[in-house]
């Protein structure tokens, strides 16, 4: 191994948390993780959250209006986040909302290449809710992602 | 959420990164970001790798001396980036080197209960070649460790 390019320093510069609904202990950690790393590296963060197609039955998806409702709702659980972080003294804040029909999809083939981050931070427990996968997305993402992916619990 | 307690910055003190023979990238991208942590908030870095009894052959392993060459090896490999660390600054390192059937295992019942740590960083080619388990540790780790698990690409 080359010594001088291993003592570099590694810091990751744009840093995306994936947020849900539900408040769960591993999600708090992981946004304090990211607002931790993008206080003291001063790097750029993305907080995102993924309407799912699927969270919205046939009945619903006709009304156009529990669809606006259901987005609305998305983008304020965002930035309500993203007013957190502004809060802990994060300067550049970058609220991502998205819309698909699966959360891991939309998060590799649209968000990363959108977005560009070199760091995904997730909770071992976020999940979403009608995720046709089921389970947490982190490991799912560390495993399939083309950037680093911190686990947090 | 209490806005109080998410504003609070979260910093993983005791870091733990696995290595193994051979150097790819990611291993020593995983080397760089645990010595940058390790450095930047002087927290306390265990290096450690697995010699699986897998490993030796049955006709090896009827020859001590094959197997102390081989733990021997793995030793030195730990020990070249302890240096490397503390060469990087780092004050507290420690290395750690284990044996056992199988390298998952061996990490989540042994070196994680006896370090403690409370993030484990690993590359995301990481993986030690004569494990039963086909695949690099990183994403399983993730899926099964009960601390938090970064996979560094």
């Amino acid at each position: 191994m080359e010594s001088s390019k291993m003592n570099d320093p590694l810091i990751y510069r744009r840093v995306l948390l994936t947020v849900d609904e539900d408040d769960n202990t591993s999600s708090e950690r992981a946004f304090r993780y990211a607002t931790t790393l993008a206080h003291d590296y001063d790097v750029t963060l993305g907080i995102v959250s993924v309407m799912e197609s699927e969270d919205i039955n046939i009945f619903d998806s006709l009304t156009p209006s529990k669809i606006d409702a259901k987005r609305k709702h998305v983008e304020n659980v965002v930035q309500s986040y993203v007013q957190l972080a502004e809060k802990a003294g994060i300067k550049k804040v970058e609220p991502l909302v998205y819309e698909g029909g699966d959360v891991d999809d939309v998060i590799l083939e649209q968000v990363i290449p959108d977005f560009n981050p070199d760091l995904l931070v997730t909770g071992a427990d976020t999940e979403f809710a009608h995720s046709k996968i089921a389970g947490a997305i982190g490991p799912r993402l560390a495993r399939k992602a083309p950037i680093s992916v911190i686990v947090v619990r």
